[in-house]
């Protein structure tokens, strides 16, 4: 019986090289492909298709953008989804273009299911995480086989597959529609200073662009219109990192945790990340209670921290989002975005649902005075009172 | 007996005011004030003595400078001191001004301690989590009698106190050395877009001043030495309040919730803040380990909620201290940031208690393999993986 | 036109004499009293709807038995629902008893709310939380008029109140279906030890009582069998609460911080409640993952100090409760119960939703090598160890 | 040139088939062996000890206990010390041994270090965390060999190791001072009740013994006396294992999340470390501010977490303990325990550092009124009310 292997495809080198590979040292009958579109480069994506078309012996591309918006970056936003202080990007794509994988192989009944990672970074872990979940086997080449980038440039010309030449690659690139992140190379040194041309996304906040505004209107935690406009997700996404890109808005840098335990120096671009997350953390100062924001912290902390690790399978992950869910059913207003030179921060914010009146104590019949805060000024630290009397 | 109050003063209308009040309304013999200077502008502490000089029994200024920093920003620094995401300011100097008034009233053996609050905020609160925890009578004034500024100013003028005539007063401001603070007046509807006007510390982000980079040295989570050079706390903050202020950095316009409740909008300004803040952290993302980071944003968190509502005598206060200052040993090194626009950002930093290594795999003798990995992968989400099997 | 009170009434000494009081101190022209059932000893019930009858304007009585159960008790057993580490149980009925006596109100068109509390203890706040909601006047004479226990028995007889003559209290009762708290008198030194008469649920553990198992059905995190038998709420927990109660199982002796700040020393019975939480939390263990365990110990923390506080009518109440409800839906199975001598422990327990299998290792075909655990080993702690090595 | 492997040797099965084995199949000249004693039966280690002599090129038996206690018990019962809920103990003695066995080994300048742990359970991870921070060679036999009872008994037999001769073994035991863990066999389903004879410390609770009460005196939240009597820990804990094993008290049956992810059914015993821990939690409860209270249960979850999984060495540990260490100051006073049928519970407990005082209203020169809590009734729950009134 043939022997059928489904692989995580993304284009590039790696994936490529993995697909004879599978044939010649693991010994599968027949390598699938599976590119999963999260809204990658155009021009990445019709390259990777024209590739897999002449390695793998069958190629899938799926558009799973609107999927990505809905359940992974909606989420994202409502959660404030964020990692040790910064955005949250690359790693809420991986579940879905995992879970994409696994679909085509139980729709063909494969055998097994291959990525293209290294056993050093995240990726493996968060594409296992849900690959392990089914009865498959799962194969890791790259982890595996440990293989230079040198011997796969070398393998990947005998075997016919056209692959950018240059043996140095200055930096490690993954792109979606939230993030794009950039890695290795003289990043690795953390004093050196990320040079202007690792951006792609973002132009130099310092070329005098004069500031901007939008207005981002949120309907249960999540952006349904710009400037008065109601467009889906995808869109508004694309165009708020064109507009905020353009004022070099949405660059991290930063030391970073992984999740086998070293610290990484990495680098981001994400403008409409930025845009849509100051927006909501600033709509809901506005309409969340005083208890809600402090223990919502909590909760988009282990959320993150949960979609970092690519433990979206976790039940956890369920019961934070019934939370979220829940919190943001009053999350609905606008906000007035400045963006200029690299900045996005609010100016000014309205919601139905404000716990806020410009006339707040007079809203109450049983007027407060200013008497009954002497009653709370003497219970306000009771007891360190009571220890330093004593 | 001769009743003696001592009365924390600013100089203002509001405690200049409540000096004949003590007297005339509630019979003290004597009001004795007490002007601590925590970095206010010269001028107001000047005009403030003055008018003291001239109003009261017997009038104290003490330059707390040097106390602030060491027994207040610094401790703020290390425990990254921010309120509902922004730099916590006006409140850590609430309970040194309130000590110093104590101080004064013990060395007298004063009857009762006297400040100017009204009702509707946060700082009678800070005030009397100090007073109270003496056995000295406490009295407000301003939330007792409920007085309107116009009652204020026609008094003021009845008893020759020369205060700045406006009767309107468009914005009520707070200043110390760490932040400025601006509220009140249109700034009260938050969809109003803060104007140029209500800022003193910082100029515009936008008039196109060129990016400037300083560097930071920490030794033990606190700031020692800008661009190499070695100076006290006092100057070090002065001077990164005039270099990050010309770039627009650090200026915070938020919804917050007070301590009684209510939610309010303001407006903050406070370059030194920004900039060491966001440097402190860059560096403890250097030199903590995961496990640190995490449990001290725990304990950030409840630090500031502490400092924000003055409750620095609660012995919690001390034991967040034991454990900042312990994870602050190692936090060492320099951090190079850019001020742009409005912006301060790190670029660059090192430390020789890095958890970090260029060459971090090969640190260890007992080498990690790629093969090792598989290994974590595979318990990686093991309990999700049961469940999902089930 | 006649002014309106609707009065929350327990057939007590306090809340009777509050009848009189509201209309000789007050004006009130109609005193209407809600007694509402929440599991209070029937004789109570009774000799309370005896005394309304007598002293009011016109009574109601509500058996809110059912609702108590489904609406407040259910809650709180998927919350583990505990205030500093023990049973949490007056609390949890008084927004209820609150609610009904605001609906009855509100049918009436009355003008005004009162409760008996006085300015010492945490009911006055749990009443007022939901009361304040409306529009309505609150009143709380035992508050306002500062009243003595003898002068309201001589009050009390002067208007024909029927009450228990003794002038001496001994303790300060509070009983619901969940929970009986005695409280004050001799009982207000910490370490003098609870005698046996303070105990009405409980018999003394020290009888001899051979132990007695009972099986605990639960589905969706709440119990609806014993023994095999199902069975509704209130029944069960009445049940339970003689048969525990025949071990001495429930009691609690605990100094607790009140809302206000400050400290007391609280003695509580609660047997079904101490068998139903222990046995809940056993099942836990069985079926949540541990990131579950992990998060939702905070989420129950958090629903507790609200439930505490009186405060369900935060919205955070309902963002924890749509947490809770979801990581509930798995916590169905059978706990066996051992009853002995003042403890009731778990000694087996079993469920359709287990993450566990005597084989567990057996069920992934991806089988767990021991060599995978040499990799997992590699990692653990390895940030520690890098700094070791430094 | 001689290669020289020190063992952290038990005297059980395991580590004794580990010394012939390392010379065996791994090659090592010399297998040093090293008993820590952390309070394990005499006999054990009696037995131990001859069977080393016969077996290893070199034998250290090194008495841990009053280190033990200092160090990692005492800590314990500060951070409250417990894991899913129940007494924390195996691990606690993980490091210690660990730590022993390197200080042999730097001592000798041996080649490597060795343990006896499988691949299946937390303690690999526990000896590994601290083996790992040197740079000697790790070496597991258990794990790395994947041997079976069988085979070990086999194979001890023919290398004249006299071990117990029972094919069979129904239960697992390990053994400490603070702790005896039971685990393995029958007790493997979680619905089977613990026998009887699974216990070692603890007589049946249902033997019908009286009640007998001590009083535990705590300085700086550490036992130093028992009623009345100063002692030493080794001493106070041998003796109140001995007085509360009487009363059966201290068993615990529990599922347990262990490291790797796999849920366990453990069973303890701790008869010492119950009485310990309820009376210094009672403590805490009558001296930490309510502040304090809720922040270190967080502080004691995050220390008890690290310390199950092994991770002293984490810097981590060392903040915690710095938050203990402070907030135990005030942690002084008497506890009165009353043990009986399996419960150990406080009726009593005085302190010269509590927050408490039987007339706590009237230690406050500015008294106090009922008035007062109306002003505070006021503001809580005000922003809810807000939104409940919108």
């Amino acid at each position: 019986m043939s022997e059928v292997i489904v692989l995580a495809y993304s284009g590039g080198l790696d994936t490529s090289v993995c697909v004879p590979l599978l044939r010649e040292r693991y010994g599968f009958d027949e390598v699938i492909t599976v590119l999963t579109d999260v809204g990658q480069p155009k021009e990445d994506i019709e390259r990777g298709n024209e590739r897999a078309e002449k390695l793998s012996d069958g190629h899938y591309v799926i558009d799973a953008r609107d999927e990505f918006v809905r359940d992974y970056i909606f989420p994202a936003i409502k959660a404030n989804g964020s990692y040790e202080g910064y955005v949250l990007g690359t790693a809420i794509a991986r579940p879905l273009i995992a879970r994409k994988t696994v679909e085509i192989a139980e729709e063909l009944g494969a055998d097994a299911l291959g990525h293209g990672c290294t056993g050093r970074g995240n990726d493996q872990l968060r594409f296992e995480a849900i690959f392990r979940a089914t009865d498959l086997r799962v194969v890791a080449p790259m982890r595996e086989l440990d293989l230079s980038r040198e011997w796969e440039i070398d393998y990947a010309r005998d075997h016919g597959i056209d692959v950018p030449v240059t043996r140095e690659k200055p930096w490690s690139i993954d792109e979606n529609l939230w993030s794009r992140s950039i890695e290795g190379g003289r990043l690795e040194d953390p004093f050196f200073e990320p040079p202007e041309e690792i951006y792609a996304w973002t132009k130099s906040p310092e070329r005098g662009v004069p500031p901007e505004k939008v207005e981002i209107e949120f309907s249960k935690g999540v952006p349904v219109a710009l400037d008065g406009e109601r467009i889906g997700g995808v869109e508004l996404i694309e165009r708020l990192n064109r507009i905020a890109g353009e004022h070099g808005v949405g660059r991290t840098d930063m030391i970073e945790d992984r999740v086998l335990g070293l610290k990484a120096r990495e680098n981001y671009e994400h403008p409409a990340a930025t845009v849509l997350l100051n927006a909501h953390r600033d709509l809901e100062r506005l309409v969340l209670s005083r208890a809600e924001l402090r223990f919502k912290a909590a909760v988009d902390e282990a959320w993150s921290e949960l979609a970092y690790m690519g433990l979206v399978n976790d039940p956890l992950y369920a019961d934070l989002s019934a939370f979220v869910d829940e919190s943001s059913k009053r999350v609905n207003g606008v906000v007035k975005m400045k963006l200029y030179c690299g900045r996005a921060y609010p100016v000014g914010r309205r919601s139905p649902d404000a716990i806020y009146d410009q006339e707040m104590v007079s809203f109450d019949s049983q007027t407060l005075s200013q008497r009954d805060s002497e009653g709370f000024s003497k219970y306000h630290g009771f007891q360190a009172r009571f220890l330093a009397k004593r």
